[in-house]
């Protein structure tokens, strides 16, 4: 057992693919350690399991000690004796011991290292911070595992830190608001794969987020009345800082800025009345950059708002800006001329100047879309990019810091191997290591045109796991099946910390089918919502469409369709496995059920035709496979051609594994 | 297909037993209004379905059609045109109209009457209050059905009112904190089902949970930072207030107080250090009725306490108070002896004269358990009764008002049909009618020793929703399978408002099986935890034990012991039915697969024995069906005997219904 768990993971960090025999080992570390050697040791974990501190304590330390033990209880069902543990709680009598050296500081680069050593008396825990620390305790949690019984840790000794400073996720909570427990629980996600930002978008055409004292209409007729406190606020910070996470406020001006003009539409760029945005899209409302009062009403909301984000950095959009009411604005155009401003990037760039004497007043560095790199802005400003890989070289090249956020939008429902494999910093990237260095990291961006507090953690997780992985481990894995079978139990084990993905997407399921799930799963389980932007342009979509149709409970990397593709891409001949015959069996009678529930339930309607494209294709796929027809003579091609339909926004995923099998038959 | 519906309402009115034909009709009304005629029309849900008001209308009223929509968009996947509902929304262009007089007010016996007209064109919803429109409209979206493959509401007219003014839920958020989504998602659980009261249990030996400006101590020393702001206050008791729901405020004394000595030792009767306390059950902290400064304390507190909760009654506890530091401290013995007060009692209803003085300044009024009933006290004040039947008839006799608890208590995991069946005026009740106009009417009350924000909903739900129907509905409905049967569907309804009982379930056995649910969950079905007070002896709990074990996922009525005992109960003759013998193959074969998932999962190793106790019981029992053995010559009785355990404190509900099957096989 112990040899077989070294050899697990030696092939997992060196990227082979994983042997049959390892995949019994049940402790899928994610994202990967830097180096973890084991040893023939286990530590039980009893009744009498305590952890103490042998070094510098913090309230951040104490709080993720008791997270960790309440999460040991949680999974064990064992009563621990020591009861709550608080900073006095010394290592003397204790069998998990916590060394740290000082308070981490939640800063791009802080230390958050780690080492763990496990025997079969002792957990020892090493860090240089508070922070580290917390990766180190998250670490452990996920060695957990079963011998002989018993709850272990199995020994051994693990050296950790990150690749990259800077690795975030982008919530909106503006399209569709979050309320504080969404944020909560996504942060305890956040920390469970080592992420250290939260990157809150707060302003939006669709509504303005928080609870502004200077300029309360900000909220109170931008809003809905959706928007944090600043109570609030200040809870989420906190609580972000608990588990060693940075909170990234973003205020989107020039452009996307319609929910400010509602109560203040003296700042914008044409006079008119403006009302909150309900639908999607790019919107012309622009905050008008040749008034002073625009600046004298960022300088006055943006020092309110840099004492509620203590971070270092503050983010003001910046993307998007259409233009069209500059255009049409003649005292916008007599700025222009009078001060020699070229054209409207120009403009948003002297804009952007302006707002940066603000912030630096503040003791904040800027950050900022694609749209604010400009050669006359400092170089001390980061550019988040998302336009293109391209810019991230552009920027860093240019001398700017620059984070990727390309290929993470895990809003347009691409697969998880797709983000697991975009890496900041490719081996052909054409830069050197001077402007590489500029690359401090990556932040996925969940945007929330189509979820809702319901939704979307089945839109974050897992797969920004994945990409947790991807910004903190070493860059050689890229073993795409043992990246998915390791996800699969991160994400089970996300649902400790509240995350809902699994649980809501049932809980939708229940919903469409009154209550009859099993056949409405299984189609489910091979529908995935249609990619990229072309959800929205098969409906009228508003802030008030429901989002709970199957659209809505289908999920990225759609788990039958998954499972069934990567079978199919292990075959080695026209011998079909016994298990890619089970999937087409269950997948072929299921429709004849399906349809009555369907009949119940008129909310399923639209999927019908994806229901009897599935049984269909599958059914003649056995077909073929049994020998009752051959390939040449079937429909099976004209089949699969007419699945490609996005009926209910959805998209049938078994097309291309079935075409592969055709290829192995003929 | 109409004429079922009215057969099927005449009967459940009628509390008959349900025809087999009218379970057909699948808009389970909970609570039952008082009276409902159908008609031969149909309202069919389009996307130009719109909302809009022909009197009075109100932010409450406003709140409840916006949600109203929304949760039909939800359900029925329509993407409705009409937008955000607000006051302007009048009722010329709309297909459903809201008329009301005036807005509620919350006090105990507002008009909360309803009526509702629905035909082909038209839904009518007419109610004097906005409040009694809230509850109307909860109605509407139960009656909401499929018809030919539409969304229709079924033609009808609807009178509605309640039998008792005061039905509520008492919420422990002390002994297991419980945060403000867990009250806010149960507000709107009982909106659904048309109750009026949330009484917060907000101070105990465990924890006082709201921030007093007054004395900070009180959370900062005695909440282990679980505690509710002022802003939070607020923030739930205008939510209540939208749905038509008053907030009760609890803080109990004089015993249950350990939190506050925490911080203020100076106000116990017995000099000492206080500690919050981590264990269940009755401690002796108790605030010291015979010094000034305790009265001082109250004032301000209750004075700072009354402006944050409005209602026009505020709770005092005053139960279970152990006496023993007053009679051990000289002090109070010397300060009876003074005063002439005879006994502990005494003593108590002296303290309670005291404080009512501060709660009359206050314009409050009190209400309080048992214990505090006494004859000094003024015969305003209320009496939450739950000692027994014949405290609430004292009370009411002596010219109390009187609200019933007793048989309410829903962390004793009784079944759903034991509260139903708990009537506050039960026919043979001692009282006159003026006597019986005394009784207001009952709350349930979950008491959260054993609960926690991830469990806790599945013990108030749905057996909430029978005790909602017996304090709204008229006398007369007695059915239990019926109640059942309906009760199964508002279950499912409940997640559309974010109560995770069933998704929180699948979770915990997901965690306790390592995602492999089926046969645990099969297990599950048929285990119930132990009933009463009985859970806390077998185990050393604390405030820190995990709660995520098998007992944990487990509910009340389990489904599947449940299931059998309706289908044995309904056993003719030794004609054992096709159900029965599914149940009993399924059960029989389940502890083989489940065996291997025990192995696995250590935390399951408590429950084997009753994993094989419920394979070998119904496997002899098919034995004995089958006619391979006879009653006489198997051990089923000594199985059944032996199967009688509480390992894991839970225990195998399918015992008895065995064991009727026997009688009929003998």
């Amino acid at each position: 057992m112990h040899k077989l768990r070294l050899t697990f993971f030696m092939i997992a960090i060196l990227a082979f693919s994983l042997s049959s025999q390892a995949k019994k080992y049940d402790s899928p570390l994610m994202p990967i350690p830097e180096s973890i050697k084991f040893t023939e040791d286990s530590f039980e974990l009893t009744e009498i399991l305590s952890v103490g501190f042998s070094g510098f304590t913090s309230e951040r330390l104490v709080f993720n000690a008791n997270r960790f033990v309440d999460r040991l209880a949680g999974r064990t069902g064992l009563f621990f004796k020591q009861g709550i543990i608080n900073q006095e709680s010394n290592s003397d009598t204790s069998n998990i011991i916590i060394n740290v050296d000082r308070e981490g500081k939640l800063l791009p680069g802080e230390d958050e290292s780690y080492s763990i050593t496990i025997s079969e008396k002792q957990v020892k825990l090493r860090a240089v911070t508070d922070i580290g620390a917390a990766r180190g305790l998250e670490t452990i949690l996920q060695l957990l595992t079963v011998e002989n019984g018993k709850y272990i840790f199995p020994g051994c000794e693990v050296q950790d830190s990150p690749r990259f400073v800077w690795r975030g996720l982008l919530i909106d909570v503006c399209r569709h608001f979050m309320p504080i427990e969404m944020i909560k629980r996504n942060l305890r996600g956040l920390a469970a794969v080592k992420m250290n930002v939260v990157h809150l978008h707060l302003s939006e055409d669709q509504g303005f987020r928080v609870e502004s004292k200077k300029y309360p209409k900000l909220t109170g007729m931008g809003s809905d009345s959706l928007f944090y406190t600043q109570e609030q606020v200040k809870d989420i910070v906190e609580y972000a800082s608990l588990l060693g996470i940075r909170v990234i406020p973003e205020f989107d001006i020039p452009g996307h800025a319609t929910s400010w003009l509602v109560g203040y539409p003296e700042l914008g760029s044409k006079e008119q009345e403006y009302s909150i945005e309900r639908t999607w899209g790019v919107f012309d409302a622009t905050l008008n950059p040749t008034k002073e009062r625009t600046y004298e009403f960022l300088d006055t909301l943006f020092t309110e708002m840099s004492v509620l984000f203590p971070d270092e950095y503050f983010h003001i959009g910046g993307d998007e800006n259409s233009g069209k009411h500059w255009d049409e604005n003649s005292e916008i155009q007599s700025f222009m001329l009078d001060n020699n401003i070229k054209d409207n990037h120009a403009l948003q760039a002297y804009f952007n100047q302006r707002v940066l004497k603000i912030l630096t007043k503040n003791n904040k560095k800027m950050i900022g879309w694609d749209e604010i790199q400009h050669e006359n802005m400092p170089r001390n400003i980061v550019i988040q990019s998302w336009r293109g890989k391209s810019g991230l070289e552009k920027a860093a090249k240019d001398g700017f810091q620059v984070i990727l956020s390309n290929g993470y939008y895990i809003d347009l429902i691409h697969p998880a191997e797709e983000h697991y494999l975009n890496d900041p910093l490719p081996a052909d990237i054409a830069l050197t290591e001077e402007e590489q260095k500029r690359v401090l990291g990556g932040e996925a961006t969940m945007w929330a045109e189509f979820v809702n507090n319901e939704t979307v953690d089945s839109r974050i997780w897992p797969r920004t796991a994945a990409i947790a992985e991807r910004l903190w481990s070493k860059k050689l894995n890229n073993n795409i099946p043992d990246m998915y079978s390791r996800l699969e139990k991160v994400s089970r084990s996300l649902e400790e910390l509240g995350i809902t993905h699994i649980k809501n997407r049932d809980m939708l399921l229940r919903g469409l089918s009154s209550n009859n799930v099993e056949h409405v799963k299984i189609l489910s389980d091979v529908l995935e919502p249609l990619k990229g932007y072309r959800r929205g342009r098969y409906k009228p979509y508003t802030q008030q469409s429901p989002l709970t149709r199957m659209v809505d409970a289908s999920i990225p990397d759609a788990p039958g369709a998954l499972k069934f593709r990567l079978l199919v891409d292990d075959l080695k001949s026209d011998k079909i496995s016994n298990e890619i015959l089970s999937l087409l069996e269950m997948w072929s009678g299921n429709n004849k059920i399906l349809t009555k529930v369907i009949d119940n339930n008129p909310i399923l309607e639209e999927i019908r035709i994806h229901s009897k494209n599935l049984s269909l294709i599958s059914g003649e796929l056995l077909r073929i496979i049994r020998g009752e027809i051959t390939v040449n003579d079937s429909e099976i091609e004209s089949l699969i051609e007419n699945a490609r339909v996005n009926d209910g926004q959805v998209e049938l995923k078994i097309l291309e594994p079935a075409q592969k099998i055709l290829e192995y038959l003929k």
